[in-house]
């Protein structure tokens, strides 16, 4: 059975070296008084330690029990029960949550390591709490006072969870003809009924009440998307002393059978005459849930990056270990039967591909997670403003991209073992059962494309692009920058191709679409390539010292910029192929 | 519950219109006798109804349920006993088989289309006749007239099964450590101890008995894959009247646990003192193996093609009722609350990349399919020796390449589906993992990559790449070709990576494993522009009668060369980048 174990001394480089992130810390009052370097440490040791010893043993066992529904009642594996206790005592559910309200106010960029970790060890069981962390969000932000003051405090315990009911049966990427509806008590509150699907976490058995954050539409409200008002339902009624009460008319109805996260309990959520809370104004729901969904949609972009960081630690220990073939330049362990595949070339480039991706994804969740900091924290309005504008450009790019690489790092880390890859006990197909969701939930990766290329690049006129690119530009333009050449050219690429792209679209808005998930991949390629120059940057100067680990960075880049680089080559000549080819057959020819 | 419809006007247009196959089996003597056009559209109607009706509903039952180990016995899923008499009732078993030993004597041209139709409607299923066709062809091959006439007929009619093996534990891709050892007798016999894994219906309850074809060692066998030879070894031993007698020494140890193909038991098979026949010559086993394997390994490429066929058939059907969204240039539908997803570039893109190369894939392993006929049935000895050279070099690229694409058209057909491509019960995610195993099983995609690179180019001396060139050279310089410059382009482009690559592997060996796999792909890409300027040309001259289909026909070529053949551009940069960047990381340091 696989381990886990933490890539700290990866974390800590990227942290410390490549971003420096306690100078950050130390500028912003909000941060400097939680955080410093120390600090910073001590909790990835600690969140190492938690999630090797406590959550990963739990991941096989999980997934071959997997979360089961009987007679309403949802319970989760055995073992999630007991683990879950252990692991809410850390306090870890309130790790980036607000002080005011008991959350330990640590920086995003910090928890970004931690929820690596946590998907790394368990995705099915990370999704407990991801989804609290994201509920706290949206209350945090648009919820009065009151519902803050009842409500926050338990959930950043952990004490209680949190969910999102968005979907619908016949509404998931189209929530404007959503059909639950919210009908005015007259104390204030609300009566809900309705039906949701595909809820992460709706039901379980590990937290004593569950706070679900619903979309529903109120008598009066508009069609479409401008009439969605956003409420919190607990599914026990909450005293005024904070106790629980009576049960609130909120059921599971069922569980769904998937493909992987078995051990994450996945509902259909019935409300019925339910009784909820308007969370912010009414009918601006979709706004406030999307407050929330820049962080959740980060989160989910990392199940990718943890998925693939198990899979590469997996594949990489297997490939020493296993003998097979011989090298072709010559026996390397000539007393053995064979040679360790990872003599072989294609082995080496399915663990250098692994590696690249996932260390560049790595960086780039860093890199959002600081600037997620600066638009919370910044004292500084234009630098506030400007963080706030790249965390919208590059939200979409961390979730889609981080998920369909480290889908293809966990086929790759599969295809390493060969044969064993396939068969269960080994765990990497399990890795490439539980990370395919992230494709798919929190937004598909297509409108994860269309958000970027769309909204974020071409209705913002480029002026974020153009904040992004500029960051290279000069990076680049440094004396001694490795790779400086290949990086501009990058970066000029994007910018052409989005030039192009917006001139398109004025004529022909099926461009956008026809152009989409060619276009992310692209941003995301140019994306890690100067955060693989940064790193190598970095590794430059470091060098003599640990030189086993700066030099392993810099035969990363190295690998990154020869050989996965030049894809971008052949996404810019797809994307400017265009769309008339896609229109040319008809629906009913299909 | 997903259905599956044979696309039989599509598999007719391969077979008639684009390769003419009556007219090259009326010039076959051993084929002319057996079919012509009318047969062979007969055929594919029978197989289309067994296929869709009898096979494909146990598809998800099979998975659910999947294969059942009990006190060495093995059980397959509900139904599957009963759909197997019938299916062999039909002779499907020996559909291509040898006719001196009741075999139907069909072209493989054929064949290739059932085998689509079988893996598309249940893989698992098929499998358990797969390995009897191929085991068949090493007997009829290499075997004695004794042996033939005894095991053949039975074989042939699906009453005993078929078997394989060859994998230990210790020794999968490199067979030439394997241990499984044979012992002569005195009677002419063997007795065969060791231990196989990884068998594919290694035990089942479907047939009488159990062909195993075993890789073992003799005691004064040389080191290494030369000193391997060739064995049949029934589970029960066969008297001289055909009839079956006392159990040999052969036991199921045990069935793994997997990721999809549930319903196919992958076994662990003992030997124990087992009696045994030698097939071959001593010693040659390996070569008499790999006699069959072009065959099987064309059929689990195929795999690849049936379930990304299935995938799309499912995801086109999905994409035309789901209601979602507006299409960017106004709504389809208005008065429905959404239109339906197909409207939108994104989801085309995602049918049409299937499309694309599902429909490219046919039409190669038709073409191979020919090229294997003519290998075993042209009387022109050079025609002969022609096809025998392009079965060679393109058998790793139909098994690699319909596979990896095959997976990837099945990962973008879950997609379509959004969440419903998650859940169990859509049958999309059960596609995903039943068609990863082919990227691995029969000689990984990787192992492919370097007997395609390494052995059917390099070795060659691109003797067989030219022959193969030539044939698209030919085709593209006649006139009114279409896309003929992006063909010669593409067919120039695969040339001269191919010399580049000759000559760097003369200069380091690394060079070979550091790109084949890519290489691989490249190769493929051109293939598929080939036949789908091929496809073009037969629908621009067809046309205007059946306008819808052969519109079809040129829309899916218009995207392939528009929208897929740029990836060559990324491949060739990425092979030219060469195999340094993948040995600058020490194996301690991964």
């Amino acid at each position: 059975m696989p381990t886990f174990t933490a890539p700290l001394r990866d974390m800590r480089f990227v942290l410390h070296e490549v971003f420096d992130a306690p100078a950050l810390w130390a500028r912003l009052p909000a941060l400097a008084d939680h955080v410093d370097a120390d600090t910073a440490d001590a909790i990835l040791e600690e969140a190492a330690k938690v999630t090797a010893q406590l959550i990963a043993p739990l991941n096989r066992s999980g997934d071959e029990e997997g979360a089961q529904w009987l007679a309403g009642e949802v319970s989760t594996p055995s073992g999630f029960k007991s683990a879950y206790a252990t692991y809410i005592e850390g306090g870890w559910v309130g790790l980036s949550g607000n002080p005011a309200f008991g959350g330990l106010g640590m920086p995003k960029m910090l928890a970004v390591q931690f929820e690596e970790m946590l998907y790394a060890a368990n995705s099915s069981f990370a999704l407990y709490s991801a989804l609290t962390s994201g509920a706290c969000l949206a209350i945090d932000a648009h919820a009065s006072d009151d519902l803050k003051s009842t409500y926050l405090p338990p959930l950043y315990e952990g004490r209680w969870a949190g969910s999102m009911c968005l979907t619908e049966a016949h509404a998931g990427t189209d929530l404007g003809i959503l059909r639950t509806r919210a009908e005015p008590r007259e104390d204030g509150s609300f009566n809900l009924s309705g039906s949701k699907m595909f809820i992460t976490g709706g039901d379980q058995d590990l937290t004593e009440n569950i706070i679900h954050l619903v979309l529903a539409k109120l008598p009066d409200a508009p069609a479409g998307p401008r009439g969605i008002s956003l409420f919190l339902v607990p599914k026990v009624l909450v005293n005024a002393d904070g106790s629980l009460g009576a049960a609130n008319a909120v059921s599971c109805g069922s569980i769904e059978h998937k493909m992987g996260i078995k051990a994450s309990a996945t509902c259909v959520i019935n409300f019925d005459n339910a009784r909820g809370w308007l969370v912010g104004e009414a009918n601006k729901g979709l706004a406030a849930m999307f407050t929330m969904m820049n962080y959740e949609r980060l989160s989910i972009g990392i199940q990718g990056i943890g998925c693939a960081q198990m899979s590469y630690q997996n594949a990489a220990a297997y490939a020493c270990e296993r003998l097979q073939g011989r090298a072709a330049t010559g026996a390397i362990a000539p007393a053995k039967i064979a040679d360790p595949i990872i003599v072989h070339a294609d082995v080496r480039r399915m663990l250098l591909s692994m590696k690249a991706m996932t260390e560049g994804g790595r960086a780039f969740a860093s890199y959002v997670g600081q600037q997620l900091d600066l638009s919370k924290f910044s004292a500084d309005p234009q630098e506030q403003a400007q963080a706030g504008a790249l965390v919208s450009l590059l939200t979409p790019v961390a979730k889609a991209f981080f998920t369909d690489t480290g889908f293809d790092s966990c086929v790759l880390g599969q295809q390493v073992f060969g044969g064993h890859g396939y068969i269960r006990e080994w765990g990497q197909e399990q890795l490439v059962r539980d990370v395919r969701i992230a494709q798919i939930y929190e937004g598909t990766n297509g409108i994860q494309a269309l958000d970027l290329l769309g909204r974020k690049v071409i209705a913002n006129n480029g002026v974020a692009l153009e904040l992004f690119t500029a960051q290279i530009r000069t990076f680049a333009s440094q004396p001694d920058t490795p790779y400086a050449s290949e990086l501009l050219d990058a970066v000029q690429r994007l910018e052409d191709v989005s030039q192009w792209l917006t001139a398109q679209a004025g004529i022909n808005p099926n461009e956008v679409g026809a152009a989409a998930v060619e276009y992310l991949h692209l941003f995301g390629y140019v994306a890690y390539a100067w955060l693989w120059a940064r790193m190598a940057a970095v590794a430059q100067n470091a060098l003599p010292a640990d030189s086993d680990f700066y030099n392993a960075k810099l035969a990363t880049a190295s690998f990154y910029f020869r050989r996965l680089l030049p894809r971008t080559l052949s996404l810019e000549q797809s994307i400017r192929a265009g769309s008339e080819s896609l229109f040319e057959l008809e629906a009913a020819h299909f």
